[in-house]
């Protein structure tokens, strides 16, 4: 069954060719399919396209559809082309002639942007919670850890002191301006596009302030052809935001496969949580930092992916649009993945102690040799030329202590104050608009 | 002249190689370096590392070179490595030994950073406000031409009535979204660096809240190692942000260039904004607008480019970092050329009239013809067969007028409400901040 | 099981993450990793690694797993970790201690690196195949719609006459810089890198030299750490050549996306070809065309991808290198399906006839009559002006005829040169060779 | 001057904006504008458009612009167009009259494609000649410390033993793939796009053969419209070649910045190739190859650029093709450069001994050990938990010596071998066709 089916028949190569993935990727969205219909049909009764008594059989009718979803019991039928097809058919046998009339002042296209916004609303969500989760944890990794001094370096050079409280709490902190990107990923989202029909708008005297409201959007795109617009523009903006997070977790783990390396010995992980090799009996590899390296180095191509399948396309809708559907829900689920693994992970990681000890790792202090210099007087630039010669001439001596006390330094991490950063942004996110609008629509 | 010259001499090949395209951008940044030093030795007369004799000197020295980048007489000299050293040179030749002692407390890391956030912080503010000259610019060509009518595509075949009102108050709408993520952008990169000295802290009593306030940042990067892994992270976010407005521009030039083409024929330019041809005497060629196109195309690798020179570099500073200015600063060139040339460019369009006379547009009006028909009573599905079929035996007919009135759409284009939205965003920029505490500084 | 399976269990999650998609693509390789040990066993049997009679059991049991393949009966039992441990398995279950043997002198490193350059050897083979299939139907469309002119187009604005004769060729000369791209590609292929163990080589005599012949290699991949470093390069300039053809593909579908067009209306497609509209009763779609161009354009991205896992990995083995095959392995079965949609759609294509007898294109002979000017005696520049002048008057005249001569012009195709450039390109693939060894193999 | 103007202005804002850089960029394409038109005029004699005496004439002329081009002397006025323009201008002042004629039967279309064309072939020749001088000195840095060992990584985690000599010789080896690449590259560059004019040809009875010998092209791009169609087409996979070259100088680069690294201390650098930190006096940093590593890794998002630039793009010629200048001019530029840096600094790398002394690397010969075990009759996986057991209960021996005698391995480099593949490809380049074309063209 096709909506727009007239008299021909399409090719079976045609077809096959034409729908591709899209029935894998549909199912997701058949939860949102329904709770876009709910709204929608509420909004055609208050202008007259259906009946009061219309509205109660479709309304009754969707909500046993949406429990069928969550039961996991619905399914696309083959030969059915989409979800929204799929929704109507079985709303139609359910309810008869009623079902057929939801489809008034929509189009598939602005069905499918709902569903969309309204997924990625969803995910975004997800992954704000989970981002949330690997920030607190690496906060109290931080803590934990702030006296454990590892070697900080430049150029990959030994250069300077640093520690594992620096470094837990540095990408802690990254998480916050990644969560920035995602704000605005969530701001652009949560716009209702819902009205905008086949991208021109439509002469049914729709009142999309209510659909807005009933759905819990922030508010709604509200030119049809930017509507329309939106679709690729949102995905691109998504993508970026996850490249952002994925960029934090792929350095993190660079960071830990060198730290795991014999030649940094800085941390291990407890043998269970490693691989081995098939020829090498001594190997404990760290493939779960190379895996989320890999996926994650591998989800910054994303952005570009949209923008290739993008560039250049005139506005109005193209088929190829429902492409951008098999690069983003992976990317989702990959990202989450990734997210919870090292979640999991992290807590196990064991840290070596007196690291510094080591020789070589001797000149880490000569800048605080240069500061004491300076501190008791000199000029730094003299400073700097004496503690270079003791080290020329291998007199240079090891100060007692680090002493770094300012804001966001080895003895001074502000845990806190970054914390307060991260709920600053966050509590910018308002889901409970969602959650309660949800809640009412299926009341 | 090196800050960290020994006795070695680095061999010319290699300084040449290293040096690279530096100087010629880092003459942007002198401005910005000379803000950095006077906050820098106010907070380091705070903490005694400067006495109120020094800072004096100091500070008269550094506003005198100040003036002289304003007047344009300001150069790097031929063997000095960077404007932080031109800079430095230039103030002792001025004041002496007290210009020697300004490096205390920082490094040529954090002060790059520094340097990199206030112009990061200029650029976008330049940038956001060519594109709200833009957004007023669309907006007001949306109301002009809200009565003209044109044929929307979907898949690039005819299919419903839109109109100029439509087009122009989409890509304004387009320009809200973008605005977001030059939000994003800018409070990532509103957030003091200094004092990460080489991205491990320094052993100095610094008190970075204090330069903090001083510069106008909304805040800081409180971890050091954070402080410095935001060197590119920055540039990777701002890339994303210009890569959006970016991707406006280039459809619209798209459409544009369609529109402006025989076969559409929507548009037209003035001669003397076209460009012809050596060997056809009848050409008249939109090259701005296929210029905006593919420099705005090739803005969106921008953030392609960054990835890859980020990718798997584990954290701490290195040496290639510096050739993300050479991607960056011609960006922001870029950008606000094409969105100059385009304010400057379509007040020039001349719109064509009655566009929908001509017959291959008739069917524009088959939704509408179904949906008069549902309104009229009949079920959607069988509205939408009995037009089909008008259309099969040629008995079509085309309604009287649009009447398209809900939100958004062409009889409704809610020009206000878009701009209550993107008023909204730049509310949140608060560029007067800067704006003062630079007054401030110079004072 | 695992091979490297010593006593601690890897807990489920990390299990679950690691394996990821895994299995789904080792399947393709399986009938590879089977061929690569036929050649394998056989060379340590010439070294002595194993006996005659344990070579006799292990290739019976061998090919015996390979008909399983064939039949499609073959698969990886769960709880196995990839295809190289299923075959080793079931070899094992066959002939007994002798199958054990067979790892002797291989890493799965090398086996893996094996398996992938004989399924990208296979993959590249199914492509070339495919792409002279279109490039010969191409060609003949080029002939067979030779006198039907077409306006060509500069800066989308109509320029000079051009033909259906022309447009086509141009597609399949296309075709010929790809398949230099697609050789290349080969070519690194067709090394053996196997012997190179875990990307270190082995302390066995082996003899690499045999296994190359055996398996129909050109030659090897000498040095063992490059042999390893192959990994991903190899897959980078696969993707490079894969996306050449894609580009070629995505940008006839976009002229096609264009033609199909009311405002051009070059070609159409039979009905039962296209698809319709959920609320558009007259639209007919080409989403065929419109997925060609967004499946070829995303494949333009795979490049990216794979270079975005690979950069600054350092030199030898890194889990990750395992996620390419989820780029490469669909990247080829998409391409192959573009190719073949459009060899099925292409003869089906209706050219219109008697285009430039539209009043619009009139302009397209300015350049000939230019040209007729300077034949008869005129200095081009002179007439240039003279043409300019008698279209800015409206007194330009359309000549009779297009008479373009020279090689590669209207009513010169060169059709049968361009065959041989390509004919030349694909004498360079040597597949028979590769044939040859694998029913030798076999036998 | 511009060729097309006609008798209205161009805005002087549009004329900047269209302009852009491209006369800087024009400049490098003179010399070959004029072999160009060498050839171009003698082609048009033999076809009656140009008299004997003109030729002779345009000729000289013609050679007087190419001696002031060598001689640095040749400038493009302020207000002349481009390079083409420049070159007609000074011909016509020397010549007269039938300077005016030699714009006959081209247009500026395919004029510029011939220039980019023959810009090509010479930068990939040089390219060529530069990756050919690396891969010596690489191959003479194997044989030179083929004795002294490395350990060899899997997963960052220390594997096998590994030597210089094959670290070196993978690189070398490397190379011998992309040169691959550049031949693809080159022979899609090197067929002469000459006579396809603004791309649909021309109606003079051009012979396109006679410039294809006079100019040293292998042969033809035959279809016009295909001629045009490789403009863009043609940069790209010029750019995916230099891509590779600059993968594999990446890779090298981040493999020494890490042997450099304290942790591995496996090469330093005289101090006077390295440079040093203004705020840490012990510093010793390897910029160049961070710098190398960083413009290699840049240089790999220009398939990106390139592909963002075009994709969508209809066929015929579009102003932002253009802008492929500034994309490919300077990745030349600096892919010479970093080959010559890595060719002027590595000859001066110093390579440590005894690394494997270190007690970390002693597993290293794990796998060495199990298979002396196999050597002397155990089952592989017996022997594999025989030696995993050693190292569980620190039993482990390490062996005498490494034994690694197979093609490519430790004791049998197969540098020859290698060799012979890069003098193979490098044989197919038939540079001399260039040269002598040149001089004939010239004399």
């Amino acid at each position: 069954m096709k909506l727009w089916q007239k008299d021909t028949n399409v090719e079976t190569e045609i077809e096959q060719f034409t729908v591709g993935r899209d029935p894998e990727f549909d199912l997701q969205l058949a939860a949102f399919d329904v709770l876009g219909s709910l709204a929608h049909t509420r909004m055609l009764e208050s202008i007259n396209l259906l009946t009061e008594e219309e509205l109660a059989l479709v309304q009754t009718g969707l909500k046993s559809i949406y429990a069928s979803i969550n039961a996991g019991t619905f399914a696309i039928e083959p030969g059915v082309e989409d979800v929204h097809s799929q929704v109507e058919l079985e709303l139609t046998r359910k309810v008869g002639e009623a079902g057929k009339k939801i489809h008034s002042g929509r189009s598939r296209n602005d069905q499918v942007l709902l569903d969309l916004k309204l997924y990625f609303r969803d995910e975004l969500k997800n992954t704000v919670e989970q981002v949330q989760t690997l920030f607190v944890l690496l906060q109290a990794q931080s803590e934990t850890y702030k006296n454990v001094l590892l070697p900080g370096y430049t150029h990959l050079q030994v250069a300077m002191p640093s520690s594992f409280g620096l470094w837990f709490g540095a990408y802690a902190e990254s998480l916050v301006d990644d969560m920035e990107m995602l704000l605005a990923a969530y701001k652009i989202v949560d716009k209702n596009p819902l009205g905008s029909a086949a991208g021109y708008g439509s002469s049914f005297p729709l009142n999309r302030q209510l659909t807005t409201d009933l759905l819990g959007f922030e508010s709604m795109n509200y030119n049809v052809v930017y509507a329309q617009m939106g679709r690729g523009k949102s995905e691109k903006i998504v993508s970026m935001a996850l490249a952002s997070v994925a960029a934090t977790l792929a350095k993190m783990a660079m960071d830990l496969c060198l730290y795991m390396s014999q030649n940094f010995g800085f941390v291990t992980l407890p043998a269970n949580l490693t691989t081995g090799s098939s020829i090498m009996p001594h190997k404990k590899n760290p493939d779960v930092f190379e895996l989320v390296r890999g996926k994650c180095n591998k989800l910054q191509a994303l952005p570009t992916e949209v923008s290739m399948l993008l560039i250049n396309l005139p506005s109005g809708y193209h088929r190829e649009l429902q492409l951008l559907k098999e690069c983003l829900f992976p990317a989702f689920a990959t990202l989450l993945d990734c997210l919870q693994i090292m979640a999991f992970i992290l807590p196990q990681l064991q840290v070596k102690q007196d690291i510094l000890k080591d020789e070589k790792y001797k000149y880490l202090f000569s800048v605080d040799a240069v500061n004491a210099q300076v501190l008791a007087g000199l000029p730094f630039r003299d400073a700097y030329k004496k503690v270079g010669e003791s080290i020329e001439n291998n007199s240079f001596e090891v100060p007692d202590a680090v002493t770094h006390t300012h804001e966001g330094s080895i003895n001074n991490l502000c845990t806190d104050q970054i914390k307060v950063q991260m709920d600053k942004v966050i509590s910018q996110f308002n889901f409970e608009k969602v959650t309660k609008a949800y809640e009412a629509l299926l009341a």
